[in-house]
Order: structure tokens, then C-alpha cells, then sequence
């Protein structure tokens, strides 16, 4: 992983500068990319999180570890210590591999509506179709095959990558990061039972809403709103696969993981975490900075700054003992037996 | 929500009387819109759906409310009163906010083949790619980058969301309705297992069936056949994400919310809804008019008319007390701990 | 369901003769197609898996049947007996319908960017996207709208369906299969939270490297590696919908079914098989062969070998007794109660 873009070599000391990080070795020692700790080589830096893991970290072959204040370790590496490795790390992985974003221009394939607006140095893709009256925001990026409907509107720098669809009526905002297939606004579920046996379609006539920051997962689907909008709060995170539908609000800075699923009127806080595969019913509320594991089922609304888990999510205390409940039933089931019986004996000789 | 399309104000009689309500209040107010209880104005319309819930209507700001005939309740709203509000609510969504079907006409970068053919007043949006042999019904809507393989057939004025591909040999019915990015007649997942440990793909040669008015969610799945056909009666409606493998059959009316998925020959009836995240066994049945709770696992025939719940699902009451019976498990464990001691005291004062 | 590829007639005795088949009855039976039990007609091969369910196959109208060389069933059908039926019916769907490569050649519309190469006989349909320094290999399909970004990869013969996206650096092995609108290579779900309470967004800048011969369902997604690569072994097969995360390796011939999701850093051996909607915890570890029911949560490390299921999932035959507990429960709960007063009695008794 040598970067290209840089000529001059980069030593741990530049990256200790760099990260303000405490140096502890040789700070000659020339650095040229990031690694993880199994595959990192010598002229890699790689991190280790946490101090109490510091038996990961022996055996690689990393030239410069991150790794937290008070972490001790033998090794070959340079140690570059600072408070929080993860980040610092991360910081080190863009430094390392800028982003490189496609060049300003419009395609001759993209169909862009005469009343839509295209902000200054837009990248716009082969085959990208623009809607009456949308507006992309400068610096913006539609990747090949983007749909943007009618009267939507793409935040400037965001990034909208192939095949994905934003229906008509939406808002993006700023640096919003949507991946592939993708699908914003879509009509939400919403059908009444007619007297007949049929379902009767309600025109969904709200909006999708997404504020500035926003990322969304490859083939993630983030329905409009019914009549009120859908809303989706700054720097929230929407991993792949995952469903939010008709009306659901979620605060700032919150996130939803892979192939979680929100119903209809979920009303989400901020900071509020719902694990992978975790669903959501409908017309009720998590409060803010509430964390709900994986594979979970939240039927009822959670007080926020808890963790949560099982179905139905209960706090995760009380989720533990009830799995421990669980995993014990046939034990459970065979004492009950035992105890059965002599009660039985008792009463016997009580008789 | 002021449309645009009318010009003479329309006022709470109007309403009424197009929705056979019963007026309660001031006929002449203009109504201009629709809206939520929570945020309608003093022009909109709003419903509440239950009397016994008229406390929600309460501080709405709603110029008018479509309520139950029983309800009563002080506001300043003008009342109309209808045997269902949620119905007479959708009628009146339809009417403010009338679909706007696209123009007529064939974009001139659609991909028509030859031997395609397209119905009467049919809209063909920009890079639509339609194959050999197919054939699109009257007044149909291909939204842009639609994939339309060959020998398949679009009913009558069914709408294709933009990247949606309709796979070979699959017949769609009149007046679908398929959001962005689903897939209908992907082969479906057939494989056998060699003696060698390898898997031997079977050719999916079945095809994939839908009847009139079937709607599809953003990226929902429906695979074609194996052997026979996969079908799903008309009427039905599916949600975003939801998967339907191939050989399963759905009869009319039915629903299958978000991410539910149906593993392969599973076999559903009219009017069955499966709720969202609920997993389906393969080559199973579930009876006319069989509800199951979203969260929940099928994995065994369910007799119709009767609801369900859990994993394996189970008659809503029977799956009731067995949540109890989970959430009570941390108290049955020390329940029985202080049994087995007054057992142990009773034996041994017997002893 | 006759195929239009071949002109003289087929017999029952051909059909024997090709699948190493032990003929019994008519060997002048014309055979023209495949079908199922329930459906095949006189002149349709049909298969019976398990001589047990030789009642299945009783009433069908095949005119021969493929069955196990111990099946005993009166019927009018020929039988072919032969060691492994499925395998040798689906030998027989591949002969009797042929699959038909779209003609080589690549679409004017297509947009080849000049640095790409494209290998012998490639066929590549309207509106397809190639990127810089992109490479295709021989026999390959690219069906409408596929969208490959730069420096890929794609294995000869692989065939990838409409509206699939495969992101910057991902290999794909020969023969590989990829349904409608499945994305390779989208960046991975990673984030750090910043003492501000933000996520900082950490560059992807691992690969997917899919092996030869595997197959991706319909709207599936398979995410790029964090820093290493995500990997997946030759012959494995995903279903629709399913979710690969970052930095996830897969071994050789292994599955996963629809909508099982793999969170970050899981490694699968190969012939492991998830079932539908199981979803398995990141950094953790399921070894060979293991197989995992439906509906599961894999929660820990799994040994190989062994069948798995529940949530969290634990060694079948555990999974299956504390199912019965579960179902149990309310009884249970009766039958403390129950003893409660026994015991109660007995202490009043013994005072």
C-alpha cells in the first residue's frame, strides 16, 4: 500500500507530529502506509485500541504502532503513543489514502432537465439523469446511472455513487455519502383494507429528509413520508441493506446497522445506536443516546442513554438474565422433575 | 400542501359530500390540503381514526377532522363525521394530491428492441433498455434506467420506478406498481451438492407471475421459478427489502412488510399478512387470512383466519404466555432456588 | 415447456443412457422437457429425492421419473433409477434448457473507458460502464446498465446481471454469477466517534476479492475491505439480500442464504452454510462445515462440523431442547405454582 501521491518519505516522527503522538523508538524509521496488525509490514503503521489487548500486538510486524498512553509491549515497532488510537488511526488511513474526487464535468450521456441547476465543479456521471427543477450542490458527485427525480435537492460535496435513486421531492444535505443501489423517497407502505378485501393505495405526499453528513448503505431504502416527512438527522449513519420507513424521524448522529429495520413512525433520538438486524415496530420512540444490540426486537419505547437487547429489547441487564434463563430450560425442566418427585415423597410420608 | 391544480376554493361541504360524511360545524371553511393531526393548519384536513382516541385530536390546529360517527370531541375543527375515517382520509389524499402521470412518449435514448411492443400512450423514460419480444402494456410508466430482458410482459398502466429490472419470461399485471431497485425473476437459489463438496448450479427455468395491482418495495426480490412458476396473486403488496424465493406462491390480497423474507416453495393464501423482519420456512403453508407479528420465524404449516406469533410462530395466545413465561425466567430461576431449600429443610425435618 | 434447440426426439432410453440411469418401462417414451412432481405432463422428466416419500410421487402425470435406485412405487411413469436423483435432475434442467450466451459483441452505447480492456467474445449490453484500467475477461456478460468502476477485475465467463455495481479494485473469478442490482465492493461500515460525539468516517481502503464460481443473489451486498481485504472463497454461493461486511472472509463451496447478514471481521470456513435471516456477530469465527439454521444469531465462535442453531445459536441438539423449554414455559409456570401450595401445605403441615 505505497501511496503515490507523495514524494518526500514520511518518517514516525512526521507521523508523530503529525497525530500528536508520543514518539518511543526510532523516529527515522520511514513509514509509507497503514495495515492491520496481521498484515502491516515494516515500513507500515498499524494500531493497537485497547492496552489490555497488548498480546495482539506481539508478533506484528508493523514499523510504528498507535497505541493508547499506558499501553506496555515488546516489540520491534515504534511505539506512538496517544489517547485514543482508533481515531488517530483513522485519521492516519485518510492522510495516507486522500480520497481522489472524480473530475468536475458533466458527461455528454447525463440527461439533466433544462430547469435543474448543477452548482460549480459538479462530477457528473455517464448515464446520470437530473429531474425537472433539482438542484445539485457544488462540488457534488453523481456517479454513473444516479436517478434524481423531480424537485430534489443534493447537498453540495455529497456523494451519490451508481445506480442509486432519490425520488422526487427530496432533500440531501451537505457531504451526504449514499452507496450503490441506494433508494431515497421511495413511496412509503401505506394501504387501508377496504370494506371489499382490497388494499386501498394512500398517496404518500410527504418527503424523504436528510440532513448534512448523512450516510447510507449500499442498497439501504429510506421511504418518503406518508404526510408528514421522514427525517433523518445530521451526521446519522444508515448501513446496507437497512429499511426506514413512512414517517420515522431519527435525531443527529445516530446510527442504524446493517439490515436493521424501522416501521412506520419510529421516532429515534440522537446518538441512538440499533444493532444489525435489529427491528424496530412502528409509532414509538427511543430516547436519545439509547444503544440496542443486534438481532434485537424493540416492541415498546426505550428510555434513552440505556442499552438494550432480546425480543422484545429489554435493558441489557435484565436481557442477560433472561438469556442465561433461556440457555438453562433444560436444566430447568429436568429439576422441576427431580423436585416433583420429592415432593411427592414428602406427602407420601406425610400421608 | 396547497395544490395547484384546482382553482375554485373547495370548502368543508364540498369535502363532506364527496366523502358521504355527516357535517358537524361551519361548511364554509376552505379546506386546501391534507394533513397530520399534528401538523395540519387551519386550511387542512386531518382524521383521527378512533373515538376512543380522541385525546390525540385534542390542540390539533386542523381546519377539519374526518372522525368516526361516535366520536365526540371539543375542538374548534369543523367534524365530519364517516363510517371510516381511514378510508375516507385516503380518498381525500388522492384528491388534493392526484398523481401525475409522466407525458406520453419514448425518450430518445430508450433501448427498444425491434421485436418489442409497446402499448398505447405508454411514457418510456431515458435509458430504459427493453428486450426481445416483450411487451408493454397501454399507458405503462418505465421510469429512466428501467431493465426490461426479453419475453416479459408489463400490464396496462403498471409503473416501473427508476432501476428496476424485470428479469426474462416474467409477466407483471395491470396497474403494478414497483419501487427503485427491485428485482423480479432473478434465478432463484438452486443448487445441489456434488459428491465432489462442490455446489452444482440448477437452471431456474420456472418464470416469475404477478397478477393485477401487485405493488413491490424499493429493492424487494421476487425470484422466478425453478421448475414451475413463482406466482403472487393480484392485489398483493410487498415491502422494501422483502425477499419471495422461487416456487413460492402468494394468493390475492396478501402483504408482506418490510424485509420479510419467503425461503423456497413456501406457500401463502389470500389475505395473509406476514409482518416486517418475519422469516418464512421453505415448502410450507399459511392459510387464507393468517396474520403473523413481524419478528417472527414460520417453520410450520399455519391454519388460516387465526394470528400468529414468535419464533416458531404460534397462535398469538400461545406465544403470548410463552413471552411472559421468557420475561419471568430471571424470577423462575430464583423461585426454584428457594424451593429447593425449603424441600431441603422439609427433608430434612422429615429425615 | 419443449425446447426449440434440438430437432430429432429424445427418448426415455436416451435420457437413461445420458445420467448413467438403470432403466425400468419404456424405453420409446418420448421425453421432451423437465417438470415437477405436480405439474409435469406425459412427455416431462420428473424426480423423486427420497424413496421415503414414494407417496409424493404417486398421482403424478411424468412420464418418467428419476428416483433412487431403492424406490418402489407403482406408477405409470418410467423410473430411472439412479444413486443421487436431484443431482442427475438438474444434470437433465441443464441439457433440456440450455443456457443461451447473449451474442458477443459490445453495445454502442456502452462507455468503455479507452485504458480498459475487454477479453475475446465479451458481450456487453446498452449502457453498460467501464472504468479506467478495468479488466473483463473472455466469454463475460455484462448485461444493461452494469456498472464497474476502476481497476476491476472480472473473471472470464462471468455473466453479471442488470444494474450490478462492482466498485473500484474488486476481483471477481472466473464464472462467477451476479443477479440484478448486487453491489461489490461499497465502502464498509466504519466510523470512529470523535470526543465531539461525531463519527469520523475511516477510509475503505481494503478490496473484495470474490474467488471462481461464486455466486451473488439479486440486490445482495458485499463490502470492500477497512484496511485488509474482504474474501470470499471460490464456489461459495449468496443469496438475495444477504450482507457481507468488511473485512469478512468466506472459505471455499460455503452459502449463505437470503438475507443472512455477516457483521465486520466474521470469518466463515468454507462448506459452512447460513440459513435465511441469520445474522452472525462480527470477529468471530465459524469453522468448516458448520451449518447454522434459519432465523439464527451466531453470537460466538462455532467449532466445524457441527449443526447449529437459535439465537444465540448453540449446538442443534441444545437448540432444540431449549426450544422445547420455551414451548414449555407456560406450563412451567402452572406447575410452580402448583408446587408453591404443595410446598406450602407440607410447611403448614410440618409446623
Amino acid at each position: 500500500m505505497t501511496p503515490s501521491h507523495r514524494e518526500a518519505t514520511i518518517t514516525a516522527r512526521d507521523v508523530a507530529e503529525r497525530l500528536g503522538a508520543e514518539l518511543h523508538g526510532d523516529g527515522d524509521r520511514p513509514i509509507e502506509g497503514v495495515g492491520s496488525l496481521a498484515h502491516a509490514g515494516p515500513h507500515d503503521l498499524a494500531f493497537l485500541a485497547d492496552s489490555k489487548r497488548a498480546r495482539d500486538a506481539e508478533g506484528t510486524k508493523a514499523g510504528a504502532l498507535l497505541v493508547p498512553a499506558d499501553a506496555e509491549l515488546s516489540t520491534d515497532a515504534v511505539l506512538l503513543k496517544v489517547k485514543n488510537p482508533r481515531v488517530a488511526f483513522a485519521q492516519a488511513v485518510a492522510w495516507f489514502h486522500p480520497q481522489v474526487r472524480p473530475a468536475a464535468g458533466v458527461h455528454p450521456t447525463a440527461v439533466v432537465d433544462p430547469s435543474a441547476t448543477l452548482g460549480a465543479d459538479v462530477h457528473v456521471g455517464p448515464y446520470v439523469v437530473v429531474g425537472a427543477r433539482s438542484k445539485v450542490g457544488a462540488r457534488a458527485v453523481l456517479h454513473p446511472h444516479v436517478t434524481v427525480y423531480e424537485d430534489v435537492e443534493v447537498g453540495a460535496e455529497s456523494v451519490l455513487h451508481a445506480q442509486c435513486v432519490v425520488r422526487e421531492g427530496t432533500h440531501l444535505g451537505a457531504r451526504c455519502v449514499i452507496q450503490p443501489g441506494a433508494v431515497v423517497g421511495s413511496d412509503g407502505f401505506g394501504y387501508e383494507i377496504t370494506p371489499e378485501g382490497t388494499w386501498m393505495y394512500v398517496p404518500q405526499v410527504g418527503r424523504a429528509l436528510l440532513g448534512d453528513d448523512v450516510d447510507l448503505g449500499a442498497n439501504a431504502c429510506i421511504d418518503r413520508g406518508a404526510i408528514d416527512d421522514t427525517v433523518i438527522g445530521e451526521g446519522t449513519k444508515i448501513d446496507n441493506l437497512a429499511q426506514v420507513a413512512h414517517n420515522c424521524t431519527i435525531g443527529a448522529h445516530s446510527m442504524l446497522c446493517g439490515q436493521a429495520g424501522l416501521a412506520g413512525s419510529a421516532h429515534l433520538g440522537h446518538h441512538v445506536v440499533v444493532g444489525g438486524q435489529t427491528g424496530v415496530a412502528g409509532h414509538l420512540t427511543i430516547g436519545d443516546g439509547a444503544q440496542v444490540a443486534g438481532s434485537s426486537g424493540v416492541m415498546n419505547d426505550l428510555e434513552g442513554g440505556k442499552q438494550y437487547g432480546g425480543a422484545p429489547a429489554r435493558e441489557f441487564r435484565v436481557a442477560a438474565a433472561i438469556h442465561v434463563g433461556i440457555q438453562r430450560l433444560p436444566d430447568i425442566m429436568k429439576q422441576l422433575k427431580t423436585m416433583e418427585k420429592r415432593l411427592q415423597a414428602l406427602e407420601d410420608g406425610a400421608a
